[in-house]
């Protein structure tokens, strides 16, 4: 997606040679035309795909999995983070490790919005190590639900996410693939 | 708003006297057409009002705050929960109690991200004691930036947050106001 392309080489700023930071416009500041954009992009990939829900995890991804949701006129639901370890019977719960905040948490799904009826586009804002992406997965296995793809706004393609999902046979749309960060440049793929 | 509060009545469980429990349209599962005439209801409100920058607290205030930025072609910010208190210079910070959770925590906005230009539309999902909202006002008020209003989705009026925020001569527009949940019921005032 070129529009995106251009607003991560102008606002992107490369950390390190694993991080990139994008919270002027996704992350922490939200630039709404661009996940208006985003969100047409994902749900044009998947139109056919008979998609019924949206799965996303809080909070960098909740803007982007509602404006693709908006466009394929389905309903979202946004995975929660939690620390405690508090046992509830109606959720599916996994565990998820977070690679840029360097900690393990929780996620969990009410078993009221996810069902084996469900066939599930999950939307993630990042693809690095695949650990959300992954929770995801296991969240609609534990509902029985099928998997329609998974659709990234930034893909860091040199990072472990997409061959370990690949591998389970999903099928993954990133709208950016950024194949290096070395030496503070961001080289997209 | 009518489409709203008939989702309220449709939708909402009401848990005692003080909870109103909307996780299936507004606080995990998410209805995009719903938030999409949500930010069109914020966006008529205040179109002429001059808003540079939509201020809202993650995660639940996410989808709101960018339909009505989508429509008011500005930039959101959420501010960011964090239970740490990692010193960082470039931060605003301030704590806020978490009515529903009983828990004290901390949010963050980066300074780069709201300044004295800044003319600020609060958006929140819902108005019950007021301290996301004030601790949103209080972060305006780092930022030295000015305060167009403070729109929220669902106010309990029963609660002091209305109160709070009006002594502090602030506009506030709600979309949909409880008078009470007594007795299982909800009644709009």
């Amino acid at each position: 997606m070129e529009l995106l392309k251009q607003k991560i080489i102008h606002e992107g700023i490369v950390l390190n040679n694993n991080v990139l930071k994008v919270d002027s416009f996704l992350n922490h500041q939200i630039d709404p035309k661009l996940m208006f954009e985003i969100g047409k992009c994902f749900a044009d990939l998947y139109r056919e795909a008979g998609v019924t829900k949206i799965l996303t995890i809080e909070s960098s991804g909740i803007a982007p999995a509602v404006m693709t949701a908006l466009h394929l006129d389905t309903p979202v639901v946004f995975a929660r983070k939690k620390k405690s370890l508090t046992l509830q019977t109606d959720l599916y719960t996994e565990v998820v490790n977070s690679f840029t905040k360097k900690e393990t948490s929780e996620v969990s799904v009410s078993q009221k919005f996810l069902s084996s009826e469900d066939h599930i586009l999950i939307i993630d804002d990042f693809l690095a190590n695949g650990d959300a992406a992954l929770a995801m997965v296991h969240i609609a296995e534990q509902a029985h639900a099928t998997i329609a793809g998974i659709g990234i706004v930034i893909e860091k393609s040199f990072q472990p996410g997409f061959d370990k999902l690949k591998n389970l046979g999903l099928r993954i749309d990133s709208l950016a693939r950024i194949a290096s960060l070395d030496n503070g440049q961001v080289f997209f793929s």
